[in-house]
């Protein structure tokens, strides 16, 4: 340890007191974008740059995807565990949004043609894979979902979905175990044109108007499932570098 | 491409559908961890685990943490010079935070018995380096202050550091190259106690109140510099993975 940290401190006299630029490594590209993401530092971005498509692949089918995101729902887990809640007659919501928090896109993320995102958003081509219903569950959010249950919350889900998908959501949430909820909250004709961010505000801030409930926690794979108003005592965001919603 | 995305879309299907468990790799859960500190899923966290304080240690002194602030700074920049401002007599901000935004703390944290905040915060010995008035600059930051003050923004810096701290922090800084600013706002006797966040939001508030400025822009190295009321337009986040305020 003493030698190791011997080193460390050398290294870092040499690398900042000198200014030493970084070594070149391709893939840190990547790294330096998907940390953007993730950050919400970059915003707006329209696709995966094609040098990353690889890279997000990888990414995106092998453990550390399946690591990361065990990681929200552990941290999720314990903050609902330990979480003071006043005693009151209000019911406890945990809101989850669904595309790529609950319910996997990936297989159709990962088709030849999509790319993990690095081709524009078809939403033709989309719509049929939503039609379909079989979307896989993302790793590690069902045992939170139970895990939060047993613990009494209820769960909420806003969805960027439409109505129009209730049926065939509810069947795919069924087969994966996804059983009971306090409400499932789709899109309606009338939130057409609002941004994902402003709708998930207003149907927060439209659970809240009767005094009833209180939002604790909240899990989305995009930002704008978490900023804003009444967005819960905590967020956690659940990694996604295929796409960005507004 | 064909090939790889042949071989992807399998490896979907195979990962998805079988729920397949991830392979294990021991240095992925510091991966994970750190992304749980960066995206603002883990909070209050004491001390980096002692599992991950070599790979924070070569993190931060390897090229990827040059290069994960370098897209902070081009991301802050892009968005500076394509904002859409409002053409009237108020001033347009941009804050700063002092402490890992501007000035590193790097050669503070890899001495050996701080371990790249491995170790308990210690107040003594943090103060003697912050007495120095020695800190070299955070990669890409410098560049990023000068271009924002060309593009007419002006800078004000929001730093927990104490006023009598104010001597020494404006050598520092002027050694760097960080010469002019509108404001340096260090943490005065009567902010004392309060939070980070709290204590950031009130100086935030104070420069709103008299109607002459315009926060358009705010970067920092802590979730707590960038939450809160009147954040500006846009926030960036520095990476820092090694400790935590709130």
């Amino acid at each position: 340890m003493k030698v190791l940290s011997l080193f460390f401190f050398l290294a870092t006299i040499i690398a900042t007191c000198q200014g030493a630029p970084p070594h070149h490594n391709p893939g840190s590209d990547c790294l330096s974008w998907r940390l953007s993401v993730e950050t919400n530092n970059m915003r707006e971005w329209p696709v995966v740059p094609q040098a990353c498509v690889s890279y997000v692949g990888h990414y995106m089918l092998g453990y550390q995807y399946h690591k990361d995101v065990q990681a929200v729902a552990d941290l999720a887990y314990h903050f609902a565990k330990t979480v003071p809640l006043p005693k009151d007659l209000r019911t406890n919501l945990w809101i989850l949004d669904i595309a790529d928090t609950v319910l996997s896109n990936l297989p159709y993320y990962a088709q030849p043609d999509i790319a993990f995102g690095g081709t524009p958003y078809n939403s033709t081509k989309f719509a049929i894979w939503e039609q379909k219903g079989i979307s896989p569950a993302v790793p590690g959010i069902l045992d939170l979902y139970k895990k939060l249950q047993s613990l009494g919350f209820k769960i909420v889900f806003i969805s960027g979905r439409s109505e129009s998908l209730r049926a065939v959501t509810i069947k795919n949430l069924k087969n994966l175990g996804f059983t009971t909820w306090e409400n499932l909250i789709l899109k309606q004709a009338s939130d057409a044109g609002t941004s994902s961010q402003i709708y998930k505000e207003k149907k927060r801030n439209e659970l809240l108007a009767n005094g009833f409930y209180r939002i604790v926690g909240n899990v989305g794979d995009q930002w704008s499932d978490l900023v804003g108003e009444h967005v819960g005592y905590r967020t956690f965001k659940v990694p996604n570098p295929m796409y960005y919603i507004s």
